[in-house]
């Protein structure tokens, strides 16, 4: 039976090993034992800052970050914003990234948020019909510059 | 001479006036005196979230507010997000959003974020060339889900 819970500091090799197996997060991650240090800082660095693990007997099979963000529009409401989804190599295409969002999603009605949102690359068709049939409608253009 | 500064809870009714005089947030926001206890409550809600506005001869022209967020990927580096871009009316189309999107790049990177980021609704092509001419690539699409 898969379950989620808050992730503890022991779960950060599992997660960054995730992060890394991935096309775009090969170059940029480095899962290298132990751990960097700025992976260690940003897990401390905010409490509205939610990262979850998907466990599977015991197993880490996937993870998640829920940014709650307070805002004044609309109305001072909460958001939750999901980032950073990864199923581990061997689990995807079983249903576990749509548990994770439908959990994330009641994570973030039980802390009160009005609204959930996120960003998908544009060309991941497969993943827009995904969070289209989780009930999300792709209004918006999400921009990037790095720094 | 317009100068940027972070908002004090005195600027908060100008701010949500900003917010509401907008023709999505006329429905959404209240901006009736005094506020909503909701506003005040998310501007105390977490130094993580900067509410900036710009001022020009004492007076609130514009506002904005950046979400500084801690997550794991890239190797844990902080990123800029920025939401609620408003410029009063009579000030619009002068160049002060320009100003303002350069200030908060700015001070992403004097919190030392590795990227800045934000999402624009897809019919506004204003706006998308805007964006890109400040060096913004619009390489996602922004999914939203009300709760």
């Amino acid at each position: 039976m898969i379950t989620f819970r808050r992730a503890q500091a022991s779960d950060l090799p599992d997660i960054v090993a995730m992060l890394a197996d991935d096309p775009l997060g090969a170059g940029r991650e480095d899962a290298s034992l132990p751990l960097a240090q700025g992976y260690i800082d940003a897990f401390n660095a905010d409490p509205n800052q939610l990262l979850v693990v998907a466990v599977d007997g015991g197993e880490v099979i996937g993870t998640l970050q829920i940014s709650f963000l307070a805002g004044l529009s609309p109305k001072g409401a909460w958001r939750g914003q999901i980032e950073a989804v990864r199923v581990a190599g061997h689990r995807r295409s079983g249903g576990v990234g749509r548990l994770m969002i439908e959990w994330a999603i009641d994570a973030c009605r039980a802390r009160g948020c009005s609204l959930v949102q996120l960003t998908t690359d544009k060309g991941r068709a497969d993943a827009h019909r995904f969070y289209e049939s989780l009930g999300f409608t792709g209004s918006h253009l999400g921009y990037k510059r790095t720094l």
